[in-house]
């Protein structure tokens, strides 16, 4: 296993904007507090998403989309370098008016309503090409 | 997006207590160590549960009630004052004994364990009425 | 309600080692770095999984196993001693190609990928017997 202890540089709260899309918004804090590296946890609600299921025999993305309201009960990732560009990758868990739940690796999804817990570290995370799972992986 | 930095001004490991709200413990634990602005990761089991899923439409919540015991494979939420009291707006993921999984908003469920990571916030966090989604937001 | 307040010692990123064993990589990372007691959050892949639930009736836990690739959407928990090892008390949400939502205490599951934030508290995390619930609790 690979790991690395951190500095935090930086803790912060965020709302995210209603009608924006949840990934970015939180690619957007991650830009204005110029992360080179972040943890995050969120929760609230959006007007609909699309999850990636990741195919580990044809080793790529699958998506599913939903057209309709959903609560987000757990959002969990992390910024990292990906192309030269800050990338949240982005876990989320979804619910719908019965409870339901859906969940994945969030790529898009429009704001209902968004709370966000962000802390930065020090040294980068810069995700690179990982052979064995075809991945860009960081560490 | 609107956005803070945040100085913690405390760390906290709790246990709930077996037959008491879940919600509620948690803002027994708020109150006990004066947060007026806190973050929170949980998990743990419930003997029940009440949920709570936002209509964007009519924007209300609609509660889906569960009688029997659940595990909570997630828990993510925030501490804030409203109307005057310490609000622990509260997610979760609940699951069945076929490892259903069920989630939204948590508004009440009853312990049977529940193990809290909380940490405290110097600035408070306090919701204000938000009129494009009829919620309580803060920021 | 029993809590009590932490200081943070260290805070690590790890990759989990595709292959391996999910709990057990994170047991091992925290005997890597000598923790007495810690919490996480962690997101990524895995190729199967053991999902416990626990039967507040019987007081037992009942396994439910997944043998295909699962996205793991969240996952939360902490590292404590029990009966003088390290254990990870993991909770998570899976999910398949279709987005649905499995959820519970995690037992075991094949490591795709894997992505975990820990912070190591100073004072030890000891887990014992708890007649209420027959689990192993701390504080």
């Amino acid at each position: 296993m690979n790991y690395r202890a951190v500095e935090t540089t930086g803790e912060y709260v965020a709302r995210l904007e209603t009608g924006a899309d949840w990934r970015a918004q939180i690619e957007s804090l991650a830009d204005a507090v110029e992360a080179d590296a972040a943890w995050f946890t969120a929760l609230g609600a959006v007007q609909d998403a699309e999850l990636w299921f990741y195919d580990q025999d044809a080793c790529e993305y699958e998506p599913v989309a939903f057209d309709d309201p959903l609560e987000v009960a757990s959002c969990v990732g992390n910024v990292s370098w990906l192309d030269d560009e800050r990338f949240a990758h982005t876990h989320a868990v979804l619910s719908d008016d019965d409870g339901t739940a859906y969940a994945g690796h969030l790529n898009e999804a429009t704001v209902w309503a968004g709370e966000v817990y962000l802390r930065t570290f020090e040294a980068p995370l810069e995700r690179e090409y990982d052979e064995s799972t075809d991945l860009n992986l960081w560490l």
